[in-house]
């Protein structure tokens, strides 16, 4: 298992180095899966569907763990941040794993809970709290509530809360887009840290410790910014003196395309190290440090299986250029960052036959929507990109890579009335595990009431 | 009811002035209910709420059938882009109002008939055809397939297809955001008009007869691409002896901003009647019209009904900036326009008390994610705007307007595990009718199957 997260990793099960070699050929740095394996998923469950490496995810919780190895496991807990995906056979994968969990709404803790999690591994760190009854059965039943505005502090203590974390946003902020930004003037999460008086005042006032300093500067991971965030915590550590961890968030990048750089990890965790050991030196305090990534943890561990329904040519004359159009039916209904976002997603064709030439395609999504397009150019959802390819044709299977964080969660699936698609694990052995069913058209309607309208007389 | 659809039309059952000249000093050009109303729909089924208002939407109806009023029942079909918004409640006042529909997806077909809409009523627009046997059941059943790709036409003809629509890109293209471009090089929607002579041999040879040609230019709604579209549209029309009917597809832009332009459908309607009239003129052919609008017949009929949590404010002393945020429980699990498209919904608080003052903030969801803002710029949701609004206060109720179309149908409402938000029917008599309940948690989870990954002995 690679320690450098920025290794051509390969987790792959085959004897058959043709398909292999195809598909590093086309630019994939991390294959989780054979085409012997998309097929099997393919027969299984039908595409769309969205396929996850038990042994990819443990080897990332394995990167994740640097921190584990520099402070010692004493002093870190990793936590998953389930927003990023919350399967349930995924969060008993991380819970067995032995990671904690940071969920960012009330059902959250309900599912974390489903899925056997103890209350006391849980950190509920959101905009807005559960309704009073609720919180306080998860604050009596172990629960760490993390307070991100003033109002909170009393909400909690409403609820019964006693020790607790607090959210401050100390002015960092590191996104890959703006729009994923969590730190600085224009973020609203979190309170502000002139507001630090404030918090130890009402705490004191409402019977709350304050035992873990919570920032998280967002998604883009800047690790210069990241490595500052830690400091100027450790410089307002000596305002809580019965703080025993600082949780540093997540965003912690993953990358999914080649000229991303995925976090390095071990880098992070021994400058954290540092500091916080000189920390240790002048203060005489042994904190504890807690991460919480999302995508680091499961982006890479998972893919989109689908299958090419049509390719088209078309030629403008006038300008000579030529417009191929692959439509498949995975899309935004099952992978919304690219639309949302502009967000890149390897795509490989996993042909029946061998040798096809290669060509290049837009490729497209089933919604009638223009938006549903699976290639965009970087940070411009508006604006299509040509993937370079082998020529698709009708039944052909299509891959969408790096698709384990912020697409099952995050897609509005029920756009066109598609429905969620199903979900299998790969377990380390070659078994597949059918981990969630398809989405059935029942569902799409469940929640309505049967009412017909009668139009108004006045029309 | 005014004709003039980009006039201020104030639909509102009220007797409070004062609540009226409130709102509409906000610059909320159309408001469809009252504080009243509004107050009574978030106790009836809490917050976030949808509401539509009946009496709106017949509205918009009647704008619509402006084409009806210039081409003659006889020759317009209305059909409503199912699309939008699929609530049965909605679907089933369109069928009352005698719409016709236009679906994407085998799954919208199904929600059609649920809805107890004729087959015959049906058009199936869509990138991907459903199954054979599914598909041949609704042919033989009277719905109207659209062939929108050559494979397509075999596809029909095996499925016991005889009259057909075809969906042809005449190279035009008109889009609020490219994203929302349908037509012209770029786009992989319909068969290019260059293979027309290729789909009429085909169809001949399968016993295809093309009775409907369609063209769909996007939602941006550029009049003047749109009369382009017309008179392209029946210069091809020679080529097809059996088409009785031109579907101009939809793309009539509804404003949801001040200085965006509802577009008029009367002038387009008579605009379309004398190149009509010009065509029968020269060919003896009368052809029929249809046009199959979402945005334009149920936007501005919904609004979203959130509440406000917390005000908050920050001030940057060096730049003598001040910094308001106003966190609700409404964002992009309920309407993802704002996220993706950057699209501008205004705003209004309906505040339990009087005489606030006035303020400016960002207003942003709940969602743990900086994307997840209410208030973003024109076509660029990374880059967040103020809204002027009275200053909020917790437990404030808040209208986000215009969200009837595409914000209930596209949004990913399980993120953050929120669960879909119900939806309200204001009724002509001022009678409110819940037409779908909340999603619940046990709904988030049902499709989840009990498995537990063990560890893998490598790690």
């Amino acid at each position: 298992m690679g320690k450098d997260s920025n290794d051509k990793k390969i987790s792959i099960q085959t004897q058959n180095l043709y398909e292999l070699s195809v598909l590093l050929e086309l630019g994939v740095t991390t294959m989780i899966a054979t085409p012997k394996i998309i097929r099997a998923v393919a027969d299984l469950v039908g595409t769309p569907a969205y396929l996850y490496n038990q042994k990819v995810i443990e080897e990332d919780v394995y990167d994740a763990r640097a921190f584990e190895r520099v402070f010692g496991e004493e002093r870190f807990t990793l936590r998953y941040a389930m927003k990023a995906n919350s399967l349930e056979a995924l969060l008993r994968l991380f819970n067995n794993l032995g990671l904690h969990i940071d969920s960012s709404d009330g059902n959250e803790v309900w599912r974390a809970e489903r899925a056997d999690i103890e209350l006391s591994h849980v950190l509920l760190t959101c905009q807005i709290l559960p309704p009073q009854e609720e919180l306080a059965d998860y604050i009596t039943r172990g629960m760490n509530p993390n307070a991100g505005h003033l109002d909170h502090l009393e909400q909690i203590a409403a609820a019964g809360g006693k020790d607790i974390t607090v959210r401050i946003n100390f002015g960092e902020g590191s996104g890959g887009t703006p729009k994923t930004t969590t730190g600085g003037y224009g973020s609203s999460f979190g309170m502000w840290h002139t507001e630090i008086p404030e918090i130890l005042e009402r705490s004191r006032a409402l019977g709350l410790r304050v035992v873990r300093l919570h920032s998280h500067i967002g998604s883009g991971s800047d690790p210069q910014v990241w490595k500052r965030n830690v400091r100027i915590m450790l410089e307002h550590a000596d305002a809580f003196p019965d703080v025993h961890t600082l949780n540093l968030g997540g965003g912690f990048k993953r990358s999914r395309w080649h000229d991303e750089k995925t976090m390095d990890m071990e880098e992070c965790a021994r400058d954290a190290y540092e500091v916080f050991e000189a920390y240790q030196e002048r203060s005489g305090r042994r904190l504890r440090i807690e991460i919480e990534p999302g995508t680091y943890l499961i982006a890479r561990g998972g893919i989109l299986i689908g299958r090419v329904h049509h390719f088209r040519h078309k030629h403008d004359p006038d300008n000579g250029i030529d417009y191929n159009h692959t439509i498949t039916d995975i899309g935004m209904t099952e992978n919304a960052r690219v639309c949302m976002y502009g967000a890149r997603h390897h795509l490989t064709l996993v042909p029946e036959d061998d040798g096809r030439e290669m060509t290049s395609t837009f490729v497209v999504g089933p919604a009638c929507e223009s938006g549903d397009a699976l290639t965009v150019r970087k940070n411009d959802p508006n604006r299509l990109r040509r993937e370079r390819m082998r020529t698709p044709t009708r039944g052909d299977l299509i891959v969408q890579h790096d698709t384990g964080a912020y697409c099952d969660s995050m897609a509005p699936h029920d756009y066109n009335s598609h429905g969620e698609a199903p979900a299998v694990l790969l377990k380390p052995d070659g078994e597949l595990v059918v981990i969630t069913y398809r989405g059935t058209r029942e569902q799409l309607v469940q929640h309505e009431v049967k009412y017909s309208p009668t139009p108004s007389l006045a029309l």
